[in-house]
C-alpha cells in the first residue's frame, strides 16, 4: 500500500522469485519529493523526477485507495472512484502487508487552507502553483492596475519554515529575479514580496544553528522575508489573517507546515502515538499483528520516533525487504548521512557528518547528491539536460491557462452560438473535412442546459 | 489580437522601430499545433512545441480576451476574469489592428459534445486526453472488472477524419501497442479499439486520392477502425450515439471537426462570410474598414476561400507584416507548398509538388519539415532530444492524477480530520517542523463548511 519513498524502496528491494508483489496507491508513479519544489518555477519538468511504478510484469499495481485491512481475513478493501463520484470497491487477500501510505499536509483545521492555500506535496499541486505564479505576474501586468493592486497580487506568503518552505522560497526567488522580471516589464518587481511565515522561534530547527544563521542572512540577501513567532489563525481568498488580526493581502499562500494522518490512517484501528502514526516495534511489525508492517511517514517506532524524511523511509524500505527476503534479523537502526536544502542563488546547506556549510559547494553537492539518488536512467538523464537548459534559456514563463479556460467556461458554458448548428459543408475547411450536420430541431431540446450545475462541475472536473 | 499561426508569425515579423505593438490573447503562449497530436501520448513534452508571446521588452503583452472592437474610436475592449468570475474591463486604443483569434470547435450544436467529449486544440486539451488515457487503462485493469467492463473503457472514439483526427489516431495506436501493452498486461490490449467516425464518405478529403488508398490501407493495419458516412447524433458520458440509432460504448470521445466561430468572432458586427467568418479584401483588410485586418482561421478572402490550416495563417502573417512594414503593396497570394499527417508505425502521408507518397520517407520528412519549423532555438534542441529519449525508453505511463484527486478532494472535502487539531508539538516531525497550533473553539465555526458547494468547486478549479 502507498508509492512513497518507503514503499516504493520495498518494491525494488523485494524479491520476487519469493512474493507475488501487489501494489494498491491511488498513485502510479513515485515522485523524487526532494526536487518539487524546482519543478514548481520550470527549473525541471515534471515528468523528470517521477518513477512509474508498473513496471514489464514484475509485479501488480492497482490505481486505487485502499480503505480498510481485516487483519483477521488476511484481507484489504479498496475502493476506485468512477467518472461521477460512484463508488466501486473490491477485495485483495493477502500474507504479508506492507503500510506505508505517508500523511497529508497539516491544516490544524485553520479555516480557508484547504479551500484556499496551495500544498506542495503532489505533482498536481506543484502544477497547480506554477499556473498561480504566471496568472498573477499577468495579472499584474495588465493597464488598469493600480500600483498597490500590483503588490497585493504579486506578494506570496509561504506557510512553515521547514526545508520544503525554505527550499520553495529559494526556487521562487530566482524565477522572481532572474526570468520573471526580464519578461514582465509591467508587473513592478522591485514590489514582488515573498514572505516565510514560521511559528516557531527558528527556520529549519533540524540544521545546525549556526548554519541556520548563515543561511538567514543569505536567504535574506535574495529579497525573501522571514517572519518567525508568527501565527495563522485564517486564509482569505487574497490574504492571511495572523493570530494578531493582522491581516496581509497576498496572491497566493502555500501551505507547507507539518504532516497530519491521511483517510486511510484514520480508519485503521492499529495502535497509535500520540501523533497519530502507526505504532510499530523494531522490526517495523505494526504492535499486535503478525504480518502487517508500516513504515514510513504513517509509522513510528514505539520510544525512538524518528523524523518524517525521505531518508528515514528509504532506509526503513530497504531494510523491510531484506527482512521479508529473509536476509536480515535484526533490528532496524537509522544512522542518517545529514540534511540539505536549496536556499537561493545557487546556495544550499547542508549539515552531514562529513560536510558542514552553506554557499555554492553546498548546492555543487546538493546537486550531486540528487542527481545519484534518481533511480531511472532517464531520469539521470534529463535533469542535467533540463539544468543546463534552464542556465542557458531561463525558465518558461508560460502558463497552459487551464485556470483561466475553466472559468471561461464557466462563464460562457450556457451561451450557445448561434451559427453552429450550420452544416459545416458550408464552411471551407480543409483541414478537418467533415461534414457533421446539425441535429433535427427535436434533438436540440435536449441540450446540456438541463444539466445541474454540479454535474456540469463534475464533468469538467474529469 | 490573438496568437496564433497568423497574429505570431505577424509579431515576429513586424518592425518595432516603425510600431509599437501590443498583443492581447488569454494564451500567452504560441502552440505549434501540427505536433500537439503527439504530446496526447508523450511522444513529445507539453513545453517543448509552444514559444512565449512575452520577449525581451519588444512589445507589451496583455492575457485579456477581447470583447469588442469600435472602429469608430479605434479602441478594444478586453476583458479579465479574476479569481471568483468577477469581470474587470478595459480599453485600448490603437492605429493599426490585427485580428488573429482564430476558431473554436465546432459542435455543431450537438448534445452532449461540449460536455463529455475531448477537444485537441490547446495544450490543456491535449494534457486532459493524456491523463484519461491512462485512467482508462488503470481502471481497465483493476481486479474485479468484467472483460465485457473492460472493453468499453478501452474504446476510443474519434470523430473526424481530418488530419488532426488521424494524426491523433496513428499516435495512440503507437502508444496502445509500443508502450502500454507492455506495461499493462491486466488491460485485454488486443480488446482495445481505436474507431474514427467520419461523417463525409472519405478520410483526409484534402489528399490525393491514391494517397488516401495507400494510407488507409497502412491505417488500417495498425488497427484502427474508420467509418465513414457515420454521423453522431449525441455524445453521453461512456457513449456515442450514432445518427441511426446505434449506441457505441466507450472509454473517451475526441472531437475534432471542423471550426466554428468564437465568441469574440459572434460578437464583431463586420461583413461575415456564409462560414461566419470576417470577410477581407485582397490586401487582408476588412471590408469597408480602414485599420483593421483579419488574417487566418477566422478570416476569409471574398471570393477565394483558402483552407483553414497552419500555413495559409502563417503566409497571410507573414504577407501582412510586410505590408505594415511599407516592404510590399501587392495583393496576399498562396502558393501551397503542400500538406501532410502522420498516420501511425512511423509512416506519413506527404503531398506536394516535389513529393508524393506515404511511408517510412515521408515519416522522416514529415519530422524533419517540423523540426526546421519550430522557432526557438530551445525548441530545436528538445524536440529531438526527446524524440530519441522515446526511442530509447518508450513513452511515460504515468498519470498525475488531478482528475481522480478532484473526485476525491469532492468526496472526502467535507470530512474533517478529528486528530488534526492536535498542536504539531506532539508530532515529531523533523522535516517541517513548524509549531502551528490548532485555532481556538470559537474559530472552529467558522470552518469553511458554510461555504456554497459551488463556491468550493470554483477554488479547486482555481
Amino acid at each position: 500500500m502507498g508509492t512513497g519513498w518507503g514503499s516504493f524502496k520495498t518494491l525494488s528491494k523485494i524479491d520476487t522469485s519469493k512474493y507475488d508483489v501487489t501494489v494498491v496507491s491511488p498513485r502510479n508513479h513515485f515522485l523524487f519529493t526532494p526536487l518539487l519544489a524546482s519543478t514548481t518555477v520550470g527549473t525541471l519538468d515534471f515528468r523528470s523526477i517521477i518513477d512509474p511504478v508498473r513496471r514489464k510484469g514484475q509485479h501488480h499495481y492497482y490505481m486505487a485507495r485502499c480503505i480498510d485491512v481485516n487483519t483477521k481475513d488476511k484481507t484489504v478493501t479498496c475502493e476506485e472512484l468512477g467518472d461521477f463520484g460512484e463508488t466501486n470497491t473490491f477485495t485483495l487477500p493477502y500474507n504479508k502487508l506492507v503500510i506505508g501510505v505517508g500523511c497529508k499536509a497539516n491544516t490544524f483545521n485553520i479555516p480557508g487552507v484547504e479551500e484556499y492555500a496551495y500544498f506542495l506535496k503532489e505533482l498536481h499541486d506543484a502544477r497547480k502553483i506554477r499556473g498561480r505564479i504566471i496568472e498573477l505576474f499577468e495579472r499584474a501586468s495588465l493597464p488598469n492596475r493600480t500600483v498597490d493592486e500590483k503588490r497585493k497580487l504579486l506578494h506570496i506568503v509561504i506557510v512553515g519554515g521547514g526545508p520544503t518552505g525554505i527550499e520553495f522560497g529559494g526556487e521562487l526567488s530566482d524565477f522572481f529575479w532572474r526570468d520573471l522580471s526580464r519578461y514582465f516589464p509591467d508587473a513592478p518587481i522591485h514590489e514582488v514580496c515573498i514572505t516565510i511565515l514560521e511559528a516557531s522561534n527558528k527556520i529549519l530547527s533540524a540544521f545546525d544553528e549556526n548554519l541556520v544563521k548563515q543561511a538567514v542572512r543569505s536567504i535574506m540577501k535574495t529579497g525573501v522575508h522571514i517572519r518567525t513567532d508568527t501565527l495563522v489563525k485564517e486564509v482569505k481568498p487574497n490574504a492571511v489573517v495572523l493570530s494578531d488580526g493582522t491581516e496581509i493581502p497576498c496572491g497566493m499562500v502555500v501551505w507547507s507546515t507539518g504532516n497530519g494522518p491521511n483517510t486511510l490512517m484514520q480508519a485503521l484501528r492499529f495502535p497509535k502515538s500520540r501523533a497519530a502514526k502507526i505504532l510499530v516495534d523494531e522490526h517495523l511489525r505494526v504492535q499486535g499483528e503478525e504480518d502487517v508492517y508500516a513504515l514510513g511517514d504513517c509509522a513510528e517506532m514505539e520510544g525512538q520516533p524518528l523524523p518524517a524524511t525521505a531518508q528515514v523511509a528509504q532506509a526503513q524500505g530497504h531494510y523491510l525487504a531484506s527482512l521479508l527476503n529473509g536476509k536480515t534479523q535484526n533490528p532496524f537502526v537509522f544512522i542518517s548521512v545529514g540534511i540539505m536544502a536549496y536556499i537561493g542563488r545557487q546556495k544550499s546547506i547542508m549539515d552531514s557528518k562529513y560536510f558542514k556549510g552553506t554557499g555554492l559547494l553546498s548546492w555543487i553537492l546538493w546537486r550531486s547528491v540528487y542527481l545519484t539518488r534518481l533511480e531511472l536512467v532517464k531520469n539521470k538523464c534529463q535533469v542535467p539536460f533540463e539544468w543546463v537548459r534552464t542556465f542557458i534559456w531561463g525558465r518558461d514563463v508560460t502558463t497552459f491557462g487551464d485556470q483561466i479556460t475553466k472559468r471561461y467556461q464557466k462563464k460562457y458554458m450556457t451561451q450557445k452560438n448561434p451559427l453552429e448548428n450550420k452544416p459545416a459543408t458550408e464552411a471551407p475547411t480543409q483541414q478537418t473535412p467533415s461534414t457533421q450536420p446539425a441535429p433535427t430541431a427535436s434533438t436540440k431540446e435536449e441540450t446540456p442546459s438541463q444539466l445541474t450545475e454540479t454535474t456540469k462541475e463534475e464533468l469538467k472536473n474529469n
